[in-house]
């Protein structure tokens, strides 16, 4: 992948190299709960920078015969205790409903491995703190599949360009996450609170996440949220609009808006965006495609400095280093992919959120 | 102006004729107090309507100089008086300080006049009481300059494509009114919390009017403000970003966001954009330019529907109604163009906003 070079000749984004660190036999993974389709990159990538993915188990027969079809040389097994009685396996990946992550999470801990889970990690503070407590107990590591930007060349970019001063500080990050909610049935747990955790708890991660690194916090506060059901009433426990205000310990302020209402003709499944507004500039990265635009790809990059208006495409700028870093991390027990308070705190202030929201009334469809 | 048709042949823009609905001499209408530059087009909407300009009056000369060099023919009057004085004006325009708006339209229409009044037009809920009071009374017409809207080609097709039901019901309303500060002083007025009313009681009320318009509210909540000043130490009760989540009496959402951080590399005043969130599709509008892409104007709307993504140049298509529409209401007494009520719940919504506003803190210069 080639380094960017503005029009101005500053380079934003590092030259990648090849993302595999480590040789075969070197780190070795397994799979385990592939609720969530997410199972399949978070696997891909690891393998991608050289780890050797050994196992995998979950309960539906259907869900690892699509598995094999994909890691054909995966060993099928009949328990996770069989994952976690071998010393081999360094790392537990796993996609189970949300509710049941952390105690996946405690699990493989307590069993003397690593953990990387898809978001949203817990679906209670509760998990959180239980997590918290078993990570500073065992010294086991947990990563988090924040793939919005941790897979995403345009966010990439624009967090490194934000680390150049491109934009000056950061006073606020508007994140629109515009989800598909499809046409085919959602399974069950999809639409049960308990086991989704809320929009803002689910989804509202990525956000947080994003919020928190773009504007360097470590902590922050939310200042108000809201939920609400305007199009699925037969689902009463699910939530298909989301949103909060917080601020960040340093001032920066954050607003977030989740939903499943993308449009059918909508050519991929989100328009998401983010837009960073900074006292020199704003960045806005248009995710996944760019509105109206066919000709245009996603990880479109538009900013505006004191310079000017430019865009980047950040298509092969960049490459997805974390799931590098997460090994390295992992063999030398350092922590530059993200530190585990990072991770830790972008999902405990979307289940605050979550839990603070205000349901929202409709009856738009009362008129 | 032509009338526009989507590629599938819908129309959603009616066909504009001459926007001349008088004959010279059947409305008279004269500007006074002319702080804000808005009085300029204020003024030439209403005379491309038919409105005869007849005087003038202001007490800064170099504000009455610059005045009648773009209105050769305007009588310059020594005190607003004179204008009262005359039963042949029947609309007074004002784009004074914004704190001294409201007792002016109660002199106007005490004096059997119609006020047109630039936004914002109050800066207390104690003047929006009065008004409406007065309005009661004396039986006048209050009209505001929300031109982010009324003025505003793209946002106006928005509202004709809500209308045609191409978005099915909308959600939320997002918007953002970036501005520049400029590298010009700015009035002393402009810094003065009391005199300039807030950035929520000021700007704000054009992200409210175009809420309650695009929602088809009549009134709505206040869920969350806040406000900040980052990057105006100088100026203590400067704010340079405000922001609030509202909800609207059917459940309909809005978020509207201000600042005057445009940077300096942008080559217009603002990125302003208006994104609404419906259950059949969304609409982007790009209101006066699109963000790195100098070979597009603005009046760009974006969108998609059940059907696929568009996007329309939406300039010339809609021309802008409100200012005949307003003459008609003035001569026949309806309310057309925009009802007493939405003008001043605009207003009063967004001071109520700046009074639940919490001030945020800002120490990333700490860093």
């Amino acid at each position: 992948m080639a380094e960017y070079k503005l029009t101005d000749g500053r380079i934003y984004a590092p030259a990648k190299k090849d993302p595999k660190v480590v040789e075969p036999g070197e780190y070795v993974i397994a799979a385990a709960d592939l609720d969530h389709g997410h199972i399949y990159s978070m696997c891909e990538k690891l393998i991608a920078g050289g780890a050797v993915l050994k196992y995998v188990w979950d309960d539906k027969p259907e869900a690892i015969e699509a598995f094999v079809k994909r890691f054909p040389y995966v060993t099928v097994v009949d328990s996770v205790d069989r994952i976690l009685e071998d010393p081999e396996v360094q790392l537990v990946c796993a996609a189970g409903i949300p509710n049941e992550r952390a105690d996946l999470c405690i699990r493989v801990m307590e069993a003397g491995k690593d953990y990387f889970v898809d978001k949203a990690p817990m679906t209670t503070l509760a998990q959180v703190d239980a997590v918290r407590e078993t990570i500073k107990r065992t010294g086991r590591r947990m990563w988090c599949y924040y793939c919005e930007r941790l897979n995403h060349e345009g966010s990439l970019l624009a967090g490194y360009m934000v680390e150049a001063g491109e934009i000056g500080d950061v006073i606020q990050v508007l994140g629109t996450g515009g989800h598909r909610y499809g046409a085919n049935p959602r399974p069950e747990w999809f639409h049960i609170h308990e086991q989704y955790g809320g929009i803002l708890g689910d989804i509202g991660s990525h956000q947080i996440e994003q919020f928190l690194y773009f504007t360097k916090n470590k902590d922050a506060k939310i200042l108000s949220a809201r939920v609400g059901n305007y199009s699925y009433p037969q689902y009463p426990e699910f939530e298909d609009f989301g949103d909060a205000t917080l601020v960040g310990d340093n001032g920066a302020l954050g607003y977030l808006r989740l939903d499943w209402h993308t449009p059918d003709g909508l050519r991929t499944w989100s328009d998401g965006r983010v837009y960073l507004l900074g006292t020199k500039g704003v960045i806005e990265v248009r995710k996944y495609e760019d509105l109206g635009r066919p000709d245009l790809p996603g990880n479109m990059v538009y900013f505006a400095n004191e310079k000017g208006e430019y865009v980047i495409d950040a298509n092969g700028v960049t490459g997805t280093p974390f799931f590098s870093e997460m090994i390295l991390d992992a063999l030398n027990r350092t922590e530059n992919a993200m530190t585990q308070e990072h991770t830790l705190k972008a999902a405990e202030l979307c289940l605050k959120a979550q839990e603070q929201a205000v349901h929202v009334q409709y009856d738009l469809m009362k008129k």
